[in-house]
């Protein structure tokens, strides 16, 4: 999804893709075929490019930290940023040191570790457990009882973060950009609802948030980009709680899934803000087109020709954006996403909803809050 | 431009260029070398496409004709409908039978065919003389005052369109999309201000145009894609005079510089429209975002380097759209433009044209009404 803006903006793009038929790869007129943690692919790329940047944290830091030592190309965000987006246990270290908002956490080295964490959160009985690295979309997080429910885990596993379960009641994002040089901007805080582990649907920005509290997070936001170095788009997770407090829960250094709204939403959409940032260029207004704007994710359901259901819903509503990623159809797999803007959110989410369920066929229930 | 709509819509695109260099195939993934008027090359892509459409008006007619006959490919605008995009005298006859509001026009087979032109305008005194294929962006457009003018034209032109030369208020855009069944939508009329014969400027909606008259206008427009049978997006270029009558001045089928400010400032973006119609998708909406937007084209100017003056222009102004093309800078190229959306033209369009002197450095007048 940054193709389109990098063309815009006159900024030509090498794709690294293990297979010329990633959707990313089709569409692109550079492709150079390599896997992203294969060190010679990743610096071939390198040595071609001026800067290097990521739609996914999974490239190993020790590859990056090369790139940079060896001044192949300027890494944006940087290994020394990133790698708090690609480990979970160095990323709570760092926040809990620098006083930013978290979920209590322990490490834990074997099952015992994670029982004796149990213990100490008391009477809940159960916690989170996550793998440190290479989780997303829930894969790499358990909820669990006991230390016995994640053994398996430390098969592969040195070490595994323990959270605390967050009596959260809802899900916010807070998105910002920022330039090698630290300028920064903040998009509006949005609410972001999961299904199975999974983002679904978000609306923008987050309602019943006052503009004191939108504030609050968006500085909250800034504070951690600023804080690790980020270059490029980062997405800070949060819950929040019944006391209207916020805890981080994840960060993400790139374009991320609750932005997607802003790519028809608002006037700098997350992808060309993302290769602004990187590019070391302007910023761009990140202000929202319309009062509301939505974004309903389309995960894989029983039907493989997505093309026949986006005609269908595009037929219905005029003012539907869809996008579809060119990604063969799986269970529960994120094959595009929709968006819609306007000025009544519950029209916006109802209308949004309905062209997902006409474009993938799902039956699920619906979460229109 | 269709480049980033094609990618979030799904729509795998090959591009024909003459030349690798051509900014359209830099930012491909799939192209074709080859020239648009080298009927073995323009048959090869068809044999490989389901539709074929156009970015200009310049592939000659049997071409299409036989790709047609032949059923190689759908062809959108059939050849049919943009052979009066193609060819202005054909245009002004279909025109006028159909009854459409165009300028007095002439046929000139010499330069004695235009004397006897001139004489019947009377006191004029001058008229417009185009050749009828070939013309652009004021190329094969010429002022007269007498045949002789003309002489060197009729070397290379069996015959001329000689044009009464109306004293217009102002020039006018209407753009319309069509699908193959029928389906049509307007979007709103604007105003485009020309230099040198070239779209310089456009605000959208026109101002100091009514409901009622932009409606007229519209349903012009549109009565027109459905005579002629068009597919994908008309422009209908337009004079306005003092009494408020408008007269057909130039048609385009395919997306018009006149409509670029709908990339960023309508629900549904003038490329994206034309890879709907001619994909036989439903229409977008064509609703602007905003109250109010501009477009300024980038002209080649003095300087070559355009992206340090985007860089600054970025700087200035975060709510500024560029859009650079990857050309190469020449005296009075289009080079790129920028486009703004808000709520007071005239803040717009000054920005607008504050942005366009940082980017191309040239030195002109200021043309904002």
């Amino acid at each position: 999804m940054m193709l389109g803006p990098a063309i815009e903006l006159g900024l030509p793009l090498t794709v690294l893709a293990t297979d010329p038929a990633e959707s990313a790869a089709q569409g692109a007129a550079h492709v150079r075929i390599g896997r992203h943690d294969d060190e010679e692919a990743v610096r071939a790329l390198a040595a071609e490019v001026d800067v290097l940047t990521f739609d996914h944290e999974h490239v190993p830091p020790r590859i990056l930290e090369g790139i940079e030592r060896d001044g192949l190309a300027a890494v944006r965000p940087g290994p020394a940023a990133l790698v708090h987006a690609q480990d979970k246990v160095l990323m709570r270290e760092r926040l809990g040191a620098l006083g930013h908002p978290c979920p209590r956490w322990w490490r834990a080295a074997s099952a015992a570790d994670v029982d004796a964490a149990l213990a100490e959160l008391g009477t809940a009985g159960r916690a989170v457990v996550k793998t440190p690295r290479g989780g997303y979309d829930g894969h790499g997080v358990r909820v669990v009882s006991a230390g016995s429910d994640v053994a398996d885990w430390f098969e592969d596993h040195e070490e595994l973060l323990v959270e605390e379960l967050v009596p959260f009641t809802r899900e916010l994002s807070a998105q910002v950009a920022r330039r090698p040089g630290g300028e920064m901007l903040a998009f509006p805080v949005v609410r972001s609802t999961q299904k199975d582990g999974v983002c679904f649907e978000v609306l923008a920005p987050a309602p019943d948030l006052g503009p004191a509290d939108q504030e609050r997070i968006q500085q909250l936001a800034l504070r951690i980009a600023e804080d690790l170095g980020v270059t490029g788009m980062l997405a800070v997770e949060l819950f929040e709680t019944a006391g209207g407090e916020v805890l981080v829960n994840e960060l993400a250094m790139r374009p991320h899934n609750t932005g997607h709204w802003s790519m028809d939403g608002a006037v700098t959409g997350q992808f060309e803000q993302h290769l602004r940032a990187v590019a070391d260029l302007p910023l761009g207004a990140s202000a929202p087109r319309a009062p509301h704007a939505v974004m309903v994710n389309l995960l894989g359901g029983t039907r493989e020709d997505l093309a026949a259901g986006a005609r269908e819903a595009m037929e219905r509503d005029p003012g539907l954006k869809v996008h579809l990623y060119g990604k063969s159809v799986r269970p529960g797999r994120k094959v595009g996403h929709v968006t819609l803007a306007g000025s009544d959110p519950a029209d916006l989410l109802a209308r949004a909803h309905r062209a997902e369920r006409l474009i993938i066929d799902a039956v699920h229930e619906e979460q229109n809050a």
